[in-house]
């Protein structure tokens, strides 16, 4: 098999790219300076503007770099649920595999800078969100939809439905990461949430008896249930 | 009546306080100065010192004063759903409230600042939402209790089923605002996302027909529902 060599021009951008990520998520977009980026990559400062145009370039660069990422967490949700034959442990596996996933420490920062920066540059967090959390979340509604259709959840919307799972799943442990600081949260606080959340998901999903019966009706319970509320932005 | 009259003291106190709340929101604490609230609160940068020993002990006045505000909050969920007929639409109009509240500009860029700078000062983000959010977390959760109570809610865990609620409730709006810096929802879509995560937490806590029929019995479906998770941090 033939090595593909880096050129001289690509390690150095990778250099760039790596020194970069590192500062703007140890001081964030205003406390990173082009001089803080070069001296952490070895390199000159003419050389990272050869490279990048400026600093926003660079960071927009580093931020969207990391939804790269994402692929293989939404390979996973893909690949969840598929032959379950007892859904509740299905969706509590799925529910323990993403928030392990998602509390990883580098991603808290990297949430947490997207955050701030985010009035600044709401482009930059915009397509953040919808190249990277977003894929997750339509990755999730088709798993929904699937089980709707083999008639062992009841989700009108899907997409509504995956919200709904992860704002379950991700709600207290990410909050409490954001506001603290503190990145660090027990492997069996995690396992807990995510079963609650699962449980709790199923209760809200499961078809009715009704359902059961007669699945074409509206559901009975509760009475008013909206039928169609559009999908989130 | 006496008319209760602000010495000079407290005046430039409130005056001072009052500016660094406007200049931290507008540009953040890396980006304010002493000086910037001084020439803001149109006072000497002397002045300020005398009232705050430095910057990050002003930055913590001005972001727990804002816990105050969430007392009026606190009754209006203690006061939600006490003697409601029907339970989905007290829960909906519930939702609808907080929502409106929650999702309001100020108290969005608020929440971005404190996450901005919850590495640098945990205890300022952790004192925040403990006095803040988790007040309202904890009356939703008194509310829930009584509802159980009554047989018209099934809540083992009132503080779990309280977080659950406000996930399904803000996990959307919030994360958009959040990452895109738009902090214009319209009416009509958190109407929309108050009224599915009521419904949804509807479906999720309602008293099941065998909870109705003996309600000392554990739930039959699911039928691996963990009893006791313990409460969320």
């Amino acid at each position: 098999m033939e090595h593909v060599r880096e050129t001289r021009w690509d390690r150095k951008h990778r250099l760039i790219v790596e020194a970069a990520a590192a500062t703007f998520l140890a001081n964030g977009y205003a406390g990173t300076s082009m001089d803080d980026i070069a001296a952490t990559a070895a390199v000159s400062k003419q050389t990272v503007y050869k490279h990048f145009a400026d600093k926003r370039q660079l960071f927009a660069d580093v931020v969207l770099a990391t939804t790269d990422q994402v692929t293989a967490t939404v390979q996973m949700v893909s690949a969840a649920l598929e032959d379950t034959t007892n859904l509740e442990q299905g969706l509590s596996e799925l529910a323990r595999s993403l928030l392990t996933t998602l509390m990883q420490p580098e991603l808290l920062r990297l949430r947490r800078l997207v955050i701030t920066t985010a009035d600044q540059f709401p482009d930059i967090g915009t397509a953040w969100y919808r190249q990277g959390f977003e894929r997750v979340l339509t990755a999730l509604a088709g798993r929904f939809a699937d089980l709707a259709g083999r008639g062992l959840l009841q989700a009108d919307d899907p997409l509504l439905a995956a919200h709904h799972f992860v704002g379950l799943l991700l709600w207290i442990p990410v909050n409490q990461a954001m506001f603290t600081g503190d990145h660090t949260s027990s492997k069996a606080d995690l396992e807990s949430y995510a079963d609650a959340a699962a449980a709790t998901f199923l209760r809200a999903y499961a078809p009715t008896p009704a359902d059961e019966a007669a699945p074409s009706t509206a559901r009975t319970r509760p009475s008013t249930l909206p039928a169609d509320r559009g999908s989130p932005p």
